[in-house]
């Protein structure tokens, strides 16, 4: 554990990607490989017992084949000759069959997808136990009134519930791209040397096949050695959900800023103290979740501009992704972690959004009397007449309402009645329920 | 035009993006915006002809319009500034009605989307002629034996065919996933000043789904002013896309290296001379597409980053996808576009490919020799013999089957004609053919 | 003009990279060339009147050479054809020597290098203008006390003069490192072909050194076309300043939002309007800086990773920096200009800044508070004492003096009076006035 | 020690950036700070022991720190707390004075600043390293003729001295960079909660300039909590130089193609080896060294888009940068010793370099023969006319110097004898001599 890890990296997917985890699924597809062509008679079937017992990573020291993979430039050499060597310490016959065909490559990329796969399942259940919380917390603020905002100004009244929706819609829509990229990502890497399995003759094909059966991974079409767009796919992937919590995270840190205080992140012992100064709570998973935001769009880049790799197995791409890809995922699963606990205790002071409606003095219900006065005057004149008397609201420190119910202009078409209504938030929602709705049932619907 | 308009940006693509265009997309969103709010009856009906015949970009001063943006903040103030003053020439109630219930985004994005959609009809072309142009040179070179290269290095023999296969396959790949996200990302964009059409009253919902209709894009569950996973999503896929074109051109540029000379780009007047060294020709496509492959991966990253947008409209974020998103979809469509051609008229040397597979003496054999020796030795101890045959075939500039022929740990177990077939590299393609096979079925399964 | 240059490229850099720009530097080059290589007797003196004159950019159909440039590969190429046939059409034997013994590189890395001269000089006394800006503003505001926020909450009072002093601070380290990188980037591209200048024989290096002289830029050691340090470095510094004004426009929209409105964009006729939300004032300008640093990180990661270029002219890597490196200038330069307008022109409030400083009903002042008594309880047991008291104010709605003032545990230690001094956050601004005075001395000395 | 940091993190900055280290070097800052704070009479003398006795990382329980850090949210307040805690148990009025007016980040920049200081005196010394093989390895290879390469192809003979000067010229700038920014990175970080070190009234710049003493940083004019062009510009120089190498290494992995073969790495058992190719000798350095530069850019890039940090202390940002800085000085400095090493033991094989210029059967010596006849011709028409016999010495596949001595066009105006000079390549090396002797000069110089 690094120090930094249980801060950026919270959740399990951190030990699908530890140093043994690594190991083991590479080991986990030499012992699957021994069993797939012992199946097919490519190598006898005595010899799969000693190799599968020997595809266990604690019996290896990770310190030692650290060591040897510089030398060798890949983690592979080194797990093949420790493992070729502790088969021959129980069955010298069965040594020679270990990694049988097989390149490095196979072993790193196969290892890494079988890591991939467990952590598709981690984030799945968190991206799930995520839509749970904010389908839970959208019907709760369906009708929480509260100041929509843009470019970072109080634009309109809009509710909780609908900026939640949004942020639900979006994960609903990461959820449809996972199930559509499972199968074509989590796909069986072999192909031997160079992709064309030549020192299996006949059998290369027989032995791809109940590979990927054993592993219950796709068989691709072709090895994918320097075809990396399967990874790209899956960095994008998290690099979007990343984007869309950071978003989340963002909103949450402005809401949550002294003077607004509209939200708070959970409570909890010891949580966001500040060494010096006693009065504050810092919104640590904010900034857990934002510093992975900012953090993982480069790491996907990378991922994306190694995709230019030499040939048959590229020089430096292919070695860029390997500690890159885990890291952008933990990062990543760490984040979603992170905001689905912020969401299920993430406080909400509905007062302080009602307070927050009033404090420009009804000028954000502008727009409301604007339209209304538009189908009278033309939304242009409206639009100025409108502005004007926000001018001289804001000049004169007056609400909005009294500036208005002063103008002829305006009072020729709106009762004193009327500019009540339309000044009131609650009145100028428009078909926020509506969209939430149809968020919520779509949430429901899987 | 710019002046590398031309080189980076081949294709119809660059059209879709021209400020012309650029303007005519959010024009046509008024015009339907008018059309679907007369028909539910929120505008008078005869207001929308009067609008309709405004939004015609060729209409409109261009820079007066940029000129204006850089107070307004966006493009669609003063569109819509200019366009109302327009209609107001002709017909002054009518213009009352331009842009009705609407916010800038909704224009600005929608436009987007407009453009996007006309983007990906054209890059769905000139990727289905890429994929036509590879499978028919796939076939073409199904049995054109090469050297397979590793780590830039000579690893074993492999076939063109197999080669273009895998590029072809990952093509494929992404033509399904753009099956996969048409749908999700030509979503329209209309939600009004902070996405709850608060302005339309009742009729919002209504004139949403009228407006989908009109324009034939998707009605999404919620306006996504501040929800950009699917810009993220557009921007994945052609940065992907990008990545796997980067990679055929990094192979092209590395087969037609003077030394190697298995590939040429195509001929042509002008094409790739020097300005100074007459026998030079110049990989010009190659140089595209690797341009566009070092540089669309950072815009990519621009783009994720970017989906930490705030609130209901965000302040940076939303803005720096504007410039951003029509240049990495033109890069790209340019860099496919180029590749097309390419591919198209790649020049193919089999006899220098030949001729390459003899230069390490038989060398790039050894594999092929070491598995048929490990079925008697074990593949560790064939390993080491061979290898130590190879490091003695170097150092005494020899044949690798003649250092072979003489060693009787070898010729106990293969005769002189096995040696000859173990090192005769079209004897050494193990399942190209099948996965050549496999790719080609897909291909043309669609 | 592209539509949104205005908003994005303020200022006069833009026009340094227009295309007209851009060929004229390239044309100065050639011009330079025959100049020098004529002073060295390389070619004849009779040559470089007519080679000069033809060296005028506006002589030349653009959209010709950006078409030939698609064929070419590069932009000298049809430079130098067309350069060379104005020239014979006035002097067939002037014709001969255009360009002699120069590569298409030297054209276009010296042409880039004299636009890049020009924008540092453009860049430099906008610096400069926002340099003094902020020394007037920051000595302005030098005791305009307000609150200090750290992770987004309320921390300790500080004083708009030393945050203004901060960023000022930082600006004149970037003026610092121009100082320091200019020389060394504003280097003469010349080495021919391969970069050794064979075909000038002899007289290469004296051509080399009149032609430094002519252009007024620095000879340097080696020629460095495939060395790109020199504009990673100009990238570098572009990206670093952009993350400086990033940050001040940062602040400035959220000292600009609705509920804290203790600064204000410059006001101005339609400037930030809503085109629906009359009382808005959106902040254009930080929108503008933002965007920049969304956008410039990513481009100089593009100049950097394109630095691996291969042998001596690369392969792509090159030609990415092409319309990278001015795009990335451009948008720098346009939040350079648009940020001193910002600064120049900043509404501030300091009423709103007192008013925020008491939202929290004293907790602001708990440090102060803690470090007295930290005194006599030590700081541990001080900060857990006022954090508990802290926590009753919020809870209770009540001022923190107030609860202060009913513990024994405190009022033992500290008088009404005391308490009265320690809560006012004009005397807790510690050396703020100091680290002003160091900065603003600094900002004189140059 | 993770499985990939010997490959990917050689050399001695690892132990830099250990979490113990790291611990250490906040640790050392609050030792620094009690001792500095008690010099100017802050806090009593005899509190310093007690505190600088605990300030030693071994004494505390790294993951139990870590998964504290989780909940408050960054390192430095668990190690204020455990520090204090065990100071406490030896002298509980000492404990009273740890951290004394100090803010977290004020020990974490700090404490990153300590570790950049080590860093930067391990990586200065290894450039120095590579600066010294570099020049004794060009000064080697001064008239070591080869092939020089443009776009990928041959263009005009070079030679090796030249190209590693073009290396060792960049090193020296990038030498000089970082004597020039040293002492402005190397800064203390010190201004309390809100930067104006408020809680320790008049004497905080007594104590800061005894701390930046004590420390052996700089005293900067102002704290830089929120001004990070500091860690920006360390974060570009350590991108430019993996530029630098990254360029040498793909050069070297170019070179060393099997075709090519005019260098290779150092040999060295278990070095590059392939697991199933016995003949293969994998370029690892080069490897390592291009993945550094595929994905140090990217980091680049999110320091820079990091400085966009919110008033006296950001959000996400700052968090952004714990990870990312030492993650990229590691990978460059990882590189860095890979380069020196492999430079230093760099196989060169002349023959091959020299028997490559013969490749293209003269036509790389195609602009010396256009050069003698332009002078006779005029450029344009000497370029068209070699320009025609290359094409046919390429169809025919004879010698160029047969098919010009067959051309009287060419003939009339140089002999045999003049042809043959200018075809060899060994004549055509222009001023590569004195531009090599420029730049060992400078090297020597410093």
């Amino acid at each position: 554990m690094k120090l930094l890890d249980p801060l950026f990296r919270a959740g399990e997917c951190r030990a699908v990607f530890s140093d043994a985890a690594a190991l083991q699924c590479m080991l986990d597809f030499e012992a699957a490989l021994a069993h797939a062509e012992a199946a097919v008679g490519v190598i006898p079937s005595d010899a799969v017992d000693p190799i599968a017992a020997a595809c266990h990573a604690e019996l290896y020291d990770l310190d030692a084949i650290a060591h040897d993979a510089a030398r060798a430039g890949n983690l592979a050499i080194p797990m093949v000759k420790h493992l070729t060597a502790r088969v021959k310490d129980t069955d010298a016959s069965a040594a020679r069959y270990v990694h049988w065909g097989a390149t490095s490559q196979d072993a790193i990329d196969t290892g890494f997808v079988l890591q991939l796969k467990r952590a598709l399942s981690v984030v799945e259940a968190d991206l799930q136990r995520l839509i749970v919380a904010l389908a839970r917390r959208t019907a709760e603020h369906r009708h929480t009134v509260m100041v929509g905002r843009t470019w970072m100004q109080h634009a309109l009244p809009t509710t909780l519930g609908l900026k939640l929706a949004g942020t639900l819609d979006a994960l609903l829509r990461h959820r449809q791209r996972l199930t559509e990229l499972t199968p074509r990502v989590l796909a069986l890497q072999f192909g031997g040397a160079a992709g064309t399995l030549a020192s299996l003759g006949d059998a290369g094909m027989l032995v791809a096949e109940r590979l990927a059966e054993q592993l219950q991974l796709t068989l691709p079409a072709t090895p994918w050695h320097g075809q990396r767009d399967r990874v790209a796919e899956v960095a994008a992937w998290f690099g979007s959900l990343t984007g869309t919590l950071g978003k989340l995270a963002r909103d949450v840190s402005l809401l949550m800023q002294t003077e607004i205080g509209e939200v708070a992140e959970p409570a909890g012992a010891g949580r966001g103290g500040s060494s010096t100064m006693p009065h504050k709570r810092n919104p640590v998973s904010s900034a857990v979740v934002l510093a992975a935001a900012q953090r993982v769009p480069a790491l996907v880049g990378t991922v994306f501009s190694a995709m230019v790799q030499e040939h048959e197995r590229g020089l430096g791409g292919w070695h860029a992704e390997w500690e890159v890809l885990p890291e952008l995922i933990q990062l990543s699963a760490g984040a979603l972690s992170v905001s689905a606990e912020l969401v299920e205790g993430l406080e909400v002071h509905p007062d302080a959004m009602r307070a927050n409606l009033d404090v420009t003095g009804g000028l954000i219900m502008a727009e409301a009397v604007t339209m209304a006065l538009g189908e009278a005057l033309g939304r242009l004149d409206a639009h100025k007449l409108v502005e004007e008397k926000c001018r001289q609201a804001q000049a004169e420190g007056r609400h909005l309402k009294t500036v208005l119910a002063e103008e002829p202009k305006i009072t020729m078409h709106l009762s004193t009645a009327e500019l009540e209504r339309l000044l009131d938030p609650v009145n100028y929602t428009g078909v926020a329920d509506t969209l939430i709705g149809r968020v919520l049932a779509a949430a429901e619907g899987d």
